[in-house]
């Protein structure tokens, strides 16, 4: 590619500007940063050729990903759909899609076929220009969510971009990634803030946290996650949210009405058949890291 | 010592034998195993310098540590009620305090004076003799939860012997013990356990595993524990344990209809508030691994 338009040169950005980079896939990177010190670093560390502050520089651009908050996606593509040459691609990194999509229709109407949303499984705990490093998604899940308005030619750009950072390409419905999301990263995310938020509020809290020790650090590590960006993603994803939570809530009222009745064979049983699936997925994981199974892959 | 027995010389009562040889706190430590394989394990490894199967080992000891499944310690302590000469101490490993209090007032009667119930906060993923390691105990919490009717030498006497192991002494009612494990222990591991199985119910669960990722796997370590071991702590704890789900149940029910609301400044807050909390204690943590504060210590 000759130009690539960065919305956000932080950790997600930032990262995938230089995996393209170091594969030669893209000749000149243009930061958009609303933060001037990230712009300025951005450019110090290489990350960006050139910063922009204008949405005028997507005029000519062969791609550009948003990798700026999610809940700003809509007043993005608003801001930048004046500029929007037919030749270009827009993508986006958001941790959730069928939202994502809605504001692309709103914001793009039928322009909307020139955004092909996606999602990479990955990140860290840190953020901003600083953060970025080349292989961040090497080895790594990219669920590309295309819309039914896209051009298949755009939707193997937006995955040979991702490919040339080392992802591997998998592609769901918006509407699916939420639902799958939703079950096994937003729902646990819930979860551990619900635990530790109900134990913080109790009189002897500081009791309770002197014995919690490594099972608690591990169930809990999830809750030290941002506030604002899992603020977001859960409203975004609320009906599937709520959809996951209910089914759990239900099956935390059967395991407390089997606990009481002190039917240890059931505790067993669910017990069990948790342990015997996880350790199936770890076994899963661990003996195909790399490729992922054909009927999901692109 | 004299002479230590270890009722089950598995991980918890080998690393105790290792610890306390390397010490040079106690010549002569016999093992009670029903087990033969383990028995000559342990003896091969140096863990112990003779197996017994016959309680009538305790005869002599000064100390007698059950380390054996909890659920046995009623029969075991019968079994060795009989052998117990006045001047032994009998102290027990179990995660469960106030049903092994009681299991052994009814198997002791007046003698349950020499039995101090205790709680190594320390483990591993692995069992048996070959996994019984020297540094166990090292640095990590062991509760004491003395009876009413326990000398205050004798409860000593096993404070030191858990000492000259490395660990630090707390110390809890086995009441107050149990409510506190309910809480940072008991619970998180049948949250664990049932998102697991939750999940693995589903029709599509092997989409759902497939985009499972590191926030998943942390938070679902502890639902690799023993099925038998977690159903035996939550039948034995399970007055607490139904205290603690409920107001967690009940703190879902809120966040749910917070969801469901769209009230993003209350899912923040209690995001925040959590986020909070863990990095205060995990910094407090960080700051005094070693000596506990002097209001909760021994």
């Amino acid at each position: 590619m000759n130009k690539v338009v960065i919305v956000g040169v932080g950790l997600i950005g930032g990262s995938f500007a230089r995996a393209l980079k170091k594969a030669g896939a893209v000749r000149h990177v243009v930061g958009i940063e609303r933060s001037a010190a990230y712009g300025a670093r951005a450019l110090a560390l290489g990350i960006v050729d050139e910063v922009a502050t204008d949405f005028a520089a997507v005029a000519d651009a062969d791609m550009v990903l948003l990798a700026a908050p999610v809940a700003q996606t809509g007043r993005i593509l608003a801001a930048l759909a004046p500029h929007l040459s037919p030749g270009t691609v827009v993508t986006d990194a958001g941790s959730t899609k069928a939202d994502v999509a809605a504001a692309a229709r709103a914001a793009l109407g039928e322009r909307v076929r020139q955004f092909v949303p996606g999602h990479p499984i990955a990140g860290r705990e840190t953020n901003g220009p600083d953060a970025a490093i080349v292989d961040l998604y090497v080895g790594k899940k990219f669920v590309l969510t295309p819309l039914a308005e896209n051009a298949p030619a755009d939707v193997e750009k937006v995955a040979e971009a991702w490919r040339a950072c080392g992802a591997i390409i998998h592609r769901l419905t918006p509407e699916e990634h939420d639902k799958v999301f939703a079950a096994v990263s937003h729902l646990p995310h819930l979860l551990a803030y619900a635990l530790v938020d109900d134990i913080a509020n109790k009189p002897h809290a500081d009791l309770l946290f002197q014995y919690a020790a490594s099972g608690f650090r591990d169930f809990t590590r999830i809750a030290g996650s941002s506030p604002e960006m899992w603020r977001d993603i859960s409203l975004a994803n609320s009906a599937a949210l709520l959809t996951e939570l209910d089914a759990y809530m239900a099956q935390l009222a059967q395991l407390r009405a089997r606990l009481a009745a002190g039917d240890g064979a059931t505790l067993e049983a669910v017990y069990g058949n948790a342990q015997r699936a996880r350790r199936q997925w770890i076994e899963a994981i661990e003996a195909a890291e790399a490729p992922p199974p054909a009927d999901s892959a692109e």
